[in-house]
């Protein structure tokens, strides 16, 4: 079922399709907040929600989001073996079906929210209907011991990932929240965002689902040895991102590209998908204009991610499920702040008094 | 168009229909975020607030929202004299019309997030339509020269804000914002917040719509002023309001109470909500189960609020727009608290592994 792998040069030109935002857009955004009948940045970061989606969509005020879609990527993960978290292994299976029939957290969010959910099996360790089958492999191999991926199927779950945004958007979505589901994945995304942001791993390492002390510790010596072993080097992306990564990091690093290649904006969740967006900045870095943080989390690296994306979360209520699940609860912000840019009268039209 | 006032002894009766929260429905609903297919605690404060509405409506799942309403009050100020603000006085006027006429901040906030809004005159300088006329005089008197409002007036308030709240309960609003409009209204929300609070005034008073250093001086002289000048007491709560607050306050106090005698949860925006809300909290302790805190916002006065009301803001986007806004922008959080309760699998129905 796997695809065939994107080659380097694809992924280059695909890299190369991300426009920077046109800084003109960012100031008639700014323009029209000031213009808009409320004391100057009486909004806060509702107004900077909005001065952004101007930005990628390079009108004033920008469209309002009115099709979210949420692309799931299930995978295992090898690194499962060294202990990093306390719950049973099958649990991904589980959960991707649970996502694909609507009982999960992040599929019910969502349909509070207004968005569509699709899950993608892009490397679970067996495969559940009715979840979308692009499989790579039965799982990751376990970091500790080298690789996690080949090159090859990192750059096939990069294309997965693209494909899936690409097709998202081409059906009409708006907006896409990348959100993922595979257990010890934070394992990986600690890994990524400790190599891509230059940080001790110990600073960029939390308790995931549920990981006391010893297991903690575990989990930070599991991505150390990972890392040295793998001898990871963050100048060659793709190959850090396959000695230490996982599928569905991977896969999301092909949907965020390809999503602002598309000028769509893509909203983040927690600890997998930002270290999957400092992979794509370090193959892009003009992707960060596109990006938003659903939510500040509670997993460390997530702070330190959005300090090198430049992001701040929207959201900020200790979520600390994944899924996706903090994307699609930030999406009425857009909305909100999108609207507002084209609904709210203006000191220009209005005639209301301002000084 | 004023209405009769409350009797003090109706007053007394409305604060006795506010019920305690049962610590049976907190439990229940414990319970069930527990059952629910996620680690526990992984939706953070979400889960609170699920856990919360149970309480509110003794349900478990809660209901969902389905209706929300913002009802806005509108008054001037015989405080503005005292130089506290830097609008033109004919704002209040024009914000309340822009509002009703729906191209204001919280108008379109409200449309983003399917809430309703209402508008009610309760003592502007001048009657703008298409605005509600309740109107009970043409802004208070000056509290640095004596009580903003007799108590007569501030009893009239509360009832109309409590008949504001029936009417929208008995046509199907089942969770309600209160808003509010009007030039200098963040003077008497400072003041309210200090004696209701028993904080200094310097450390509740902020810049609201753009004071500088010079007029901040001013707002807190004028309320330090005035608690003296009526040597406000809070134990005599009407007393306290009717010497230092305004028109919207009282109203939103009335509001308040009669959302919580109904069991309908209240979500309250930024700093004059708060103080209303410290004001109603003061007739009926029993009203904090009732209510929700849309934001953390930037005015020092709400911090210290919501610490006595044992509030955590939702949104925390540095707004300071006021007029309900805030509040608006979290109904989603609630709407999908409650669904998450609702339609989300559990451990004990789906055959999920937990350990």
């Amino acid at each position: 079922m796997a695809l065939p792998a994107l080659s380097e040069e694809n992924l280059t030109e695909l890299a190369s399709r991300i426009q920077p935002i046109d800084p003109a857009w960012i100031k008639a955004g700014q323009a029209r907040q000031n213009d808009l009948t409320k004391p100057p940045g009486s909004l806060g970061m509702l107004e900077e929600i909005g001065i952004k989606l101007c930005g990628i969509a390079e009108a004033c005020p920008p469209p309002v989001p009115a099709a979210p879609k949420v692309v799931v990527f299930a995978a295992d993960h090898g690194v499962y073996a060294q202990g990093v978290t306390p719950w049973p292994r099958e649990v991904s299976v589980q959960m991707a079906a649970g996502i694909a029939v609507g009982f999960a957290g992040v599929a019910v969010i969502s349909r509070a929210n207004g968005a569509q959910v699709e899950v993608i099996d892009v490397g679970l360790l067996s495969h559940p209907e009715p979840v979308i089958d692009k499989s790579i492999a039965p799982g990751t191999a376990d970091f500790t011991e080298g690789p996690a991926m080949t090159r090859e199927q990192a750059l096939t779950a990069i294309a997965i990932g693209a494909e899936a945004a690409a097709a998202a958007v081409e059906a009409g979505a708006d907006v896409l929240v990348p959100g993922e589901v595979g257990l010890a994945n934070t394992t990986p995304a600690a890994a990524l965002t400790a190599v891509f942001t230059d940080t001790p791993v110990a600073d960029v390492t939390g308790r995931g689902s549920g990981a006391d002390d010893p297991m903690l510790a575990r989990k930070v010596a599991a991505i150390e040895k990972g890392i040295a072993v793998n001898a990871v080097d963050a100048s060659d992306v793709v190959g850090a991102l396959a000695a230490i990564g996982g599928f569905e990091h991977a896969a999301m690093v092909g949907l965020i590209l390809e999503a602002a290649a598309r000028r769509v904006p893509v909203v983040l969740d927690g600890v997998i998908a930002c270290s999957a967006a400092l992979v794509a900045a370090a193959l892009a870095p003009a992707v960060k204009g596109y990006l938003f943080a659903g939510h500040a989390g509670v997993e460390p690296a997530i702070a330190v991610a959005l300090k090198t994306l430049e992001l701040r979360g929207l959201v900020d209520l200790d979520l600390r499920l994944g899924e996706g699940s903090g994307g699609a609860l930030a999406l009425p912000l857009l909305r909100a702040a999108a609207l507002v840019m084209n609904e709210m009268g203006t000191f220009s039209a209005q005639g209301v008094s301002k000084e």
